[in-house]
């Protein structure tokens, strides 16, 4: 690992850090002349139940943390819906999100302490296993989501926290758009659910084509919100959501607490991008807002869906105001897929108007590249580029992914 | 603002952002020649309930964001002791933690962006109000705890919470070190309390001089434990809690739902560095260590106190591993005023071998400087120089502190 870089460093060749490549925002994809640096053969992982820590090299999967945390009544919170195809490194390195950060966070929030190899070879631990730690700047935060183009994490050490309780969901569908919105917003404005994701008439369409499970076809919207309070409250909770989903005339309401049900429900969300991907070429959105412009966001979508006549499918993690709205592509009609690059710009432009993001959890990469300026103004990316600059002034890491600086 | 960082700029002169000036570490003090710039006059706040956010210039106390989410039923978590004389744009800079971030986190949790002025003016918002964004680098929280050597903090937007449930609050007594310190892990491993504190038999007795309020004097060690957990739940974590005291051989153990109450048992640990300095003058420690090391460590302390002939209280946020060992100094004894040095210094070579930080909250500062490459490593060191250097080419801002960069 050190030797690769020490050697890509002295003969100025580019490294690119790949995971396990599930990344959407192209950022782990090969540059010209440069070495591609799999990290999926680095597999170890140890879990220490009394500090509740996990140390894990990068390539393991989210999934397999998950898992071995669970044997011993652990749980690792974060949960991309890649999670059985997606690395630990790549989730740091993105700062990988999910259906449960709404309540338990991001992969930031995590991360206790790292090893990173830098772009001249050498290898640093930056924090620790404590939670708390403030001595010297925060470095370990300045590598989660940096995206490969600092360093390249060659260890990681994780908090865990005791096994989640077993969640109460509900499935909410609504027949207008405003509607399903405005149950959003009266339900993380009063509470806070470990799931609130959204489904719009597109996507419930693509899945029930798919799984033939019987969603309702006609909706505009469909809700699918957990709470993993203990029994009582979560009973409780529960009930309000129901109500307040009523109060917004949510055309049906269902809700369980048996397991598989539920299993079967998230999966149904879970399969949205497969299921979407069978109606066509997918160009993925990954833009947010703050959660009142929320609405005007799904609006505005299906505006520009319009105007470019390209079909739009949207999927949010609606409780923190993400969402990924799927352009679908027909890869046979080459006016269609201009029309496309055109829209796709349309969101990010849409989400920056609202006070929003270009990307809540994928990443900049090289896809978002030319839109991340907008994004953040002129100043902040100054001093990305600064940054960049003092970490890895040769621009060895990932170049191309993120800034655009030319070496 | 903006004109005097510019002004300073521009005759390189160094300025000294200083909140309320109730940091431990000297990183507010003056400097030669330097512009001190307060900022407590720096007082506006707005809350959003909708989005549950604050807007909060940087002169605003912590208490005054408390009192003012708590209004709109929401809740600001961050309580450090002194949350009721320490302003938010301190607590960003140093990253302040508190009592209840052992199961609520730290300042940096609740961030969601922030307004700096940067060293040569130019004023930059770096995140804004959403949970997830991952647009460029994290800056914003390579900000949080840079003590104001990377920029002046003058907004901040944080995140609210809905308002925390009525806790329960125990307090065990025991006649070892030992029995409390295990006492500690066995809670920290089966449950997440909402606050996890540990007093020691000096600092028992130095509050029980100034509060009369009748602790047990003769006991080695006082835990404070709370839960917030929904009613019935509560109640069963603390009757667990009670238990697993018992089995650790707690020679007494007391537990309330009482508002008031809790609140007077409260107080006695936040009186603690009150009480304790009756005795003498502080020197005030703030080491961490990962929590299956916190025995070796308050032992550790113990030894220090013995070999240099200075007494050393001990109070710890021990659900995190951060102890605040109180080094008790006679202003008249000029000999124990040097072996305390010593002892400091002692303290914290023993946290970083136990594997520890030299700060888990307090910051770095003019105080800990000299230690700070013996915390994180020569490379680490020159990284955060590196960085320092990137965005302050001129060290204008807070020289002196943290690091030990010539200008
Ligand atoms: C169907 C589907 C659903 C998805 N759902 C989600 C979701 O809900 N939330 C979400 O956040 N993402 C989601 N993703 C995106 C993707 O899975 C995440 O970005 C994931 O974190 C990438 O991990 P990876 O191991 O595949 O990384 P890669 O794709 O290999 O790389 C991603 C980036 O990280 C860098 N990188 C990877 N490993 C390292 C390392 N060890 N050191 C330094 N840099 C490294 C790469 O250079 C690249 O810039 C989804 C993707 C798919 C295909
Ligand atoms: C009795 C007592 C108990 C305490 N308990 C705790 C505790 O439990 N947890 C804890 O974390 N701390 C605790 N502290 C330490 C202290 O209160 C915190 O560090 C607090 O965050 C400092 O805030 P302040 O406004 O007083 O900042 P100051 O002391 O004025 O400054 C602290 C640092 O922040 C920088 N700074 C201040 N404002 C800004 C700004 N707007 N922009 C940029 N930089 C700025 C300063 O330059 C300095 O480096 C305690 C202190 C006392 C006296």
């Amino acid at each position: 690992m050190q030797a690769t870089i020490r050697f890509a460093a002295s003969q100025g060749i580019p490294v690119v850090a790949r995971g396990a490549g599930s990344g959407l925002s192209g950022g782990s994809s090969a540059v010209d002349g440069g070495i591609v640096l799999s990290l999926e053969n680095m597999r170890d992982m140890t879990i220490d139940p009394l500090t509740r820590t996990a140390v894990v090299q990068p390539g393991v999967f989210n999934a397999e943390v998950k898992a071995a945390a669970a044997e011993h009544g652990l749980w690792y919170p974060p949960d991309p819906s890649s999670y059985e195809f997606c690395s630990i490194g790549g989730n740091v390195a993105t700062n990988a999100g999910g259906l449960c950060c709404v309540k338990y966070g991001v992969t930031a929030d995590y991360v206790l302490g790292m090893e990173v190899v830098l772009a001249d070879g050498r290898q640093v631990q930056l924090g620790g296993t404590q939670v708390k730690d403030v001595a010297g700047l925060n470095l370990k935060q300045l590598f989660i989501g940096s995206e490969g183009t600092l360093g390249v994490i060659t260890e990681i050490t994780l908090r865990l926290v005791p096994a989640q309780r077993p969640a109460t969901t509900l499935v909410a569908t609504f027949s207008t758009l405003d509607d399903s919105i405005n149950a959003v917003l009266a339900v993380t404005s009063s509470m806070r659910p470990s799931m609130l994701e959204f489904m719009d008439n597109y996507t419930i369409n693509a899945v029930d084509d798919l799984t033939g499970m019987g969603l309702e076809r006609d909706a505009a919207a469909m809700l699918v919100i957990q709470t993993d309070e203990p029994t009582e409250h979560a009973a409780h909770e529960i009930t309000l959501i129901e109500q307040l989903c009523q109060e917004h005339n949510a055309t049906d309401v269902f809700s369980t607490s048996d397991a598989d049900e539920a299993e079967a429900i998230i999966a149904a969300r879970r399969m949205a991008i497969p299921a979407v991907e069978r109606k066509g070429t997918l160009l993925l959105e990954d833009v947010g807002v703050p959660l009142p412009r929320l609405g005007d966001l799904v609006a505005g979508v299906e505006q520009i869906s319009q105007t470019r006549q390209v079909p739009i499918a949207v999927i949010a993690h609606a409780g923190d105001g993400n969402t990924h709205p799927l352009l679908v592509v027909d890869p046979t009609d080459e006016e269609q897929q201009q029309r496309a690059q055109l829209a796709y710009g349309d969101v990010m432009d849409l989400a920056v108007r609202l006070g929003g993001t270009i990307t809540g959890e994928h990443g900049v990469g090289r896809l978002k590249r030319p839109w991340l300026v907008d994004s953040i103004g002129e100043d902040a990316l100054e001093l990305n580029h600064r940054i960049k600059k003092a970490l890895d002034p040769d621009n060895i890491l990932n170049p191309g992914a993120v800034y655009d600086l030319h070496r």
